[in-house]
C-alpha cells in the first residue's frame, strides 16, 4: 500500500455502451494508480469510475482518462436524466491518506491547468479548489448545463477558470475540484409511514437546520413495509457517522419509531469505522498505532 | 501485507539483561516475519516478545528464538515475581488473518515436536493445541514452576506430551499452544470507591457467572480519583468488546456510577474494531468489502 493516497472520482456522461465506457476507464491506469470501480446508470447517461493512487501517478491517470473521454463523448447528442454540462463532468479529487486538504488542492488545480492547456477544455474549479465562494457549489457551477454553457460564459462572472473563455464544442466544459470522502449512509426505520423518514431527514440535514456535513431525504421501502434516510455525510471527520445515527435514532424515537438497521453503499474509509469504534468504546487516547495490523504495516516500512 | 498472517507472542525468563533479550529476540527475524514489540519486566525477570508472520517462516523464527533463549538463560539461577517452568516459558500462536485455529493448532505442534527433538525441551500442549482438557489451562500445566518440574513429571498424568520425560537440566520445560488473540481492556469508573469496580468485575468475568471469554479485576487509579476494571477478553469473535463495555456501564450504573472513559492495553485487532463500528451502527449487512482501504489493497492482489 503507498503511503500517499488520493482517490479521484470522475464522472463521464456516458452509461450505454460499455465497451465505449471501458476504453474510457482502462485510459486510466497505468504505474501508482489502480481502478476500484465504475458505476453505470443507462436512465443517467453516465458513469462514476473510481481511481485511487499515489498523487502524481493519480494525476496523470485522470489527465489520460479525460482526453479518452473528450475524444469519444460529444455532448451534442447526449442525452440522460443527470444534469451534466461535460463529456468529463466533474472531477474530484479526496485526499485518503497521508495527503491534506490543501495538497489536494493543488492537485486538482494542475489537473485543471492541463486539462485546460491540452485539451482545450474550459474548466471551473470546485468545492475546496473554487477560488470565488460563489463556485464551490457544484449544482450552482452545473446550472444550465451544456445546452446553456455559451451563454452563461458570455457573463464574465461565469467565465471559467482556466481554459478557452468558451465551450468545448462536443466536450463542453468541467468541474475540477477537491473535497472531503463522501459517505453513503442510509438509516431504516421500522415503520411503513414515509412522513417518519421525511421529518427525521429533515431534523438532520444541514439545509434545514440539522448538522452541518449532513444531506438527508426520505425514502419508502416498498419490499418491507419500511422507510429509509437516505445521507451524504460529505465530512466525516467533523460530522462523524456515529453522532448522525444517534441523532437519527432520537429523533425517531419522538414518532415512537425505532431503527431497524443501516447500510454504507459504495465505501467508507477505515478511518471513519476506526472512529465509530473509539468513540462507542470510549478509548479517550485511541491511535491507530493500537491496531495490530497498523503496527505490522509499519514495522515493514510498506511503500510501494 | 501477507495474505497468511500468525502471531507469535513466546514469553521467555529473562527481564533484565538487555542484550541477552535482544540477541534472543533478534534470533527470530529472518525473511516472511516480523519483530513487533519486545516488552520486559525486570521485578518479574521476563520478557514478552510479539512475532508476526507468515506460518512457515513464523514457525522458522520461534524455533530460532527458542533456541538461542535455550542456549542462554539458565532457570536454575533465574528469580523474578512472574510464576515461570522454563527458559522460553509459553509459546502461543494466534491466527490473526487467513489462516484458521486449526490450521494454527498444526502449526503449534509442529514447533512443539522440532522443540522436543532438536533442543531437547519437554514440551506441554495447551489451550486450543492441548490433547487433553487437563492441559488446556496455562496456570494448571506450570503449577509447581521450575523447581517443582522434576517432581511433578513422575507423577504419569504430568508425563509431557513431547520430548524427554524429564526436564531439560538449566531451561526447564516449555508450553506450546494456539489460542485466540487476547485484548487487554480496561474500563474506568467515575468514583473512588473501589467497591463498584469490584462489584463491576464480579458481575462480567466468566468465573463468577459473567461473560464467557471474560477475566476481570477491580483496581484503584490512585492518580485519578477513580477507579478500573482491568480485563482480559479471551475471545472477541464469541464475547464482542462492545457488549462487555454495555455490561460493564450497566452494572456500573446501578451503583449510580459512569464510565468515565476505556482504553486498550497492547494491540487490538483490525477486526475486533471493524466489528464495534458495525455494531455500533447497526450496519446487518457489514463486510470488510465495504473498507476503502480493504479494497484497495484488494485490488492490488498484494501477497508479499
Amino acid at each position: 500500500m503507498w503511503k500517499r493516497l488520493v482517490e479521484c472520482v470522475p464522472n463521464i456522461s456516458e452509461g450505454r455502451h460499455e465497451s465505449l465506457i471501458s476504453e474510457i476507464a482502462t485510459a486510466a491506469q497505468g504505474r501508482g494508480r489502480v481502478l476500484l470501480d465504475t458505476k453505470s446508470d443507462a436512465d443517467q447517461n453516465r458513469t462514476v469510475i473510481t481511481l485511487v493512487g499515489e498523487p502524481d501517478a493519480l494525476a496523470e491517470g485522470v489527465l489520460a482518462l479525460t482526453r479518452a473521454a473528450v475524444e469519444r463523448i460529444d455532448l451534442r447528442q447526449h442525452r440522460g436524466t443527470h444534469p451534466r454540462m461535460g463529456a468529463v463532468d466533474v472531477i474530484p479529487f479526496v485526499p485518503v491518506r497521508g495527503v491534506t486538504m490543501p495538497e489536494c488542492v493543488v492537485l486538482s488545480r494542475r489537473v485543471a491547468e492541463e486539462i485546460a492547456d491540452k485539451l482545450g477544455v474550459p474548466v471551473y474549479l470546485y468545492e475546496e479548489s473554487a477560488r470565488d465562494e460563489t463556485r464551490r457549489d457544484l449544482a450552482t457551477v452545473r446550472r444550465g448545463e451544456f445546452e446553456g454553457l455559451a451563454e452563461k460564459m458570455k457573463d464574465p462572472s461565469w467565465s471559467p477558470d482556466l481554459g478557452p473563455s468558451h465551450p468545448h464544442p462536443s466536450a463542453g466544459a468541467v468541474a475540477v475540484g477537491a473535497r472531503e470522502f463522501l459517505i453513503a449512509f442510509n438509516v431504516n426505520l421500522a415503520t411503513p409511514d414515509l412522513s417518519v423518514a421525511k421529518r427525521v431527514a429533515a431534523a438532520v440535514r444541514f439545509s434545514s437546520g440539522g448538522l452541518r456535513y449532513v444531506k438527508a431525504l426520505g425514502f419508502p421501502l416498498a419490499e418491507r413495509g419500511a422507510v429509509q434516510v437516505s445521507m451524504n455525510l460529505t465530512n466525516f471527520r467533523r460530522t462523524p457517522i456515529l453522532r448522525v445515527l444517534e441523532m437519527v435514532r432520537r429523533e425517531a424515537e419522538r414518532c415512537g419509531v425505532a431503527v431497524s438497521g443501516a447500510e454504507i453503499v459504495g465505501t467508507v474509509p477505515r478511518e471513519a469505522l476506526y472512529d465509530v469504534a473509539a468513540s462507542s468504546l470510549q478509548l479517550l487516547d485511541f491511535s491507530p498505532k493500537l491496531v495490530l495490523e497498523e503496527r505490522i504495516e509499519e514495522a515493514f516500512g510498506v511503500d510501494r
